[in-house]
């Protein structure tokens, strides 16, 4: 039921097949974020007509909140959400680590959780101890766990755990923290016990070459089915770009690469040259809650809607797009909507960004076909 | 273009067609409430696979935030919300008054603005003059402003502005407002001015009989399209009723008619039997965002998914609803979504309760075709 056949290989990326007893993804792909069991402000009825593949939801939010017993009682996330489709859950691991280390935050994912409380509390080899942001209860999250968890969950890919450390911690942090994840890892590997589930590795080892091609050589040397490139990417864009390439160069085999967290039109571009052939980040739909529409040749790969030079303008987000909202709506009713805080703005902003996306990664794969 | 036929009478109410430019509307019909011009949290394809045959916008809200003339340059109101269907607005009257009066508020119809600040400075033979809400600028609204503003909104049917008098006021005040509110409606006849539009007077009065029969009287010796009933219905439901009833005793000429803000389930089969063709309310989305669904044979007429009774409950809203929230997600998802504060609950529970309204006057009017 599970399998991932690489289609072609180019120089401009490769292109493949990954198949879920959930329904087959066409590769490179986009992962969209539905952090607690949905995409914010989206119906799966949306989410499907934007030519959605494949999405993802945080284990984190969903083991605090409704509990992964809940989420099993309800059949499941792909049953409970009616999305029926192929879904990733990750470890909860990048969330824990993030608010402890309060750090990742300013780096280049650019997840922002410098608002939230400190609630990790300690973390060491059996795992982390942590307080729920919700209503303070203690958790215990370790490798055994959070595969549990996610065996709950029924996501057709699940992610080990392992710590992410932030880019400012010492090279033999990293080192220690990364070796570590590969004993999680492992413990996660041998408690694994669903035939409907595959589980990817991460390859940690921060911004060091000699770690990343460690961690990979580990991932590489065990029986996960896909590799997902996670810890920090560095401080800039630039540095992102060169971790990829760095760790990408170590890979020698034909598993499904996942690289965690990022989703700007460029770093994907950068990405799928390297061979990455899935990548999830909730900049869609985040940057639709900003009044953000995703757009074709901009510096900023969007524009706001908010500005108020688009008041009187009846024309659509962009031109020949075929999502729903630019047939529809014209970028002066979503800035009406945005300043009247109407809901229905952020929903019509995330079908264009969802769509978009989809848009982006199709025109990835014909420009692969196309290509030697 | 336009026309009103009845095309049955019964006891149980009467069957009518409302022809406009936009499209039918199959009476008795529900007027769904696109205050800011956008069903909060619905797409407008959601409001239509709803079954919804029109919706109103209010132009106190879109004369302050984008402006008349900004939804004008957009296309007008149908366009511009790509609903493209039979449209109302209201004249202002209701809201400016309701602020002013700070009263209204505590009585049947059930709006509650008393959080909101005083914002109305003075009425009197000429119209009323209010501060904005949103930035405290100034505006006049007279009769002819009111009927400008709603030509340039370009709803199919408009309504003259009245004063709303609260039900706590002396009988001589509501007779006074009664006939100054005659003479505003004489004004909006006067300097209406557009072919595509058509124009509702309403029926002012109170809870006095006499002055009831006065007002109807008027509003049916003069050009109006149709006929809307306002002002104070009473301080409960019985009251309302009663002068519901008693209002409609009065009435002689084959007019479509309008409730104007009740949208109760009893409250609309009571109203449909003493003739009255439709109906608006924001209690159906309302409701939605405070997690209440539609249901029928339940007191409150709705159940609220916020109670942790439903949190494993893995069963539609309502078995048997043909409605796309009922036919994909169970009361335990939506529950979650409400916990979590996702927005996607709204819009499930919007698309319920609009379909659930649409489906509860389709009901009524097989009911009406099937009777005596």
């Amino acid at each position: 039921m599970f399998d991932f056949k690489i289609i072609k290989k180019t120089s401009k990326g490769r292109l493949g097949l990954l198949r879920t007893p959930h329904g087959d993804i066409e590769t490179p792909a986009f992962i969209f974020c539905a952090t607690k069991a949905a995409m914010k402000s989206m119906t799966i009825a949306q989410v499907k007509h934007s030519q959605t593949q494949i999405i993802l939801s945080n284990t984190y939010h969903l083991m605090l909140q409704p509990s992964s017993e809940v989420v099993r009682d309800l059949g499941g996330l792909q049953k409970m959400t009616g999305w029926n489709g192929p879904m990733l859950t990750d470890s909860g691991g990048f969330q824990i680590f993030s608010l402890g280390h309060g750090s990742v935050a300013s780096e280049i994912k650019g997840k922002r959780m410098s608002h939230r409380p400190q609630t990790m509390l300690s973390i060491n080899e059996d795992g982390a101890l942590f307080k729920s942001y919700i209503d303070g209860r203690m958790y215990h999250l370790t490798p055994e766990e959070s595969i549990r968890i996610q065996q709950n969950l029924g996501a057709d890919f699940i992610v080990v755990l392992d710590e992410c450390t932030p880019f400012h911690v010492e090279k033999s942090y990293t080192r220690s923290s990364m070796e570590r994840s590969h004993r999680w890892a492992l413990r996660c590997l041998n408690v694994l016990d669903a035939p409907a589930q595959r589980l990817y590795g991460i390859v940690q080892g921060g911004v060091y070459d000699d770690l990343r091609k460690e961690s990979m050589t580990f991932v590489q040397e065990h029986a996960f089915f896909g590799v997902a490139i996670g810890g920090s990417l560095g401080q800039s864009k630039s540095q992102m770009h060169d971790v990829v390439s760095m760790t990408m160069s170590h890979m020698a085999c034909e598993r499904p690469v996942h690289l965690l967290g990022i989703g700007g039109l460029s770093d994907i571009t950068h990405g799928v040259k390297e061979n990455i052939d899935t990548f999830d980040c909730v900049h869609p739909t985040r940057l639709a809650r900003h009044g953000g529409a995703l757009v074709n040749g901009h510096d900023k790969e969007h524009i706001n809607l908010r500005n108020s030079m688009y008041a009187r303008d009846d024309s659509a987000i962009e031109l020949g797009c075929s999502c729903e909202t630019c047939h529809t709506y014209s970028k002066g009713y979503i800035h009406h909507l945005l300043k009247a805080k109407e809901m229905t703005a952020y929903t019509l902003l995330s079908i264009h960004n969802v769509y978009f996306m989809n848009k982006f990664m199709q025109d990835i794969r014909e420009q692969i076909k196309n290509s030697e």
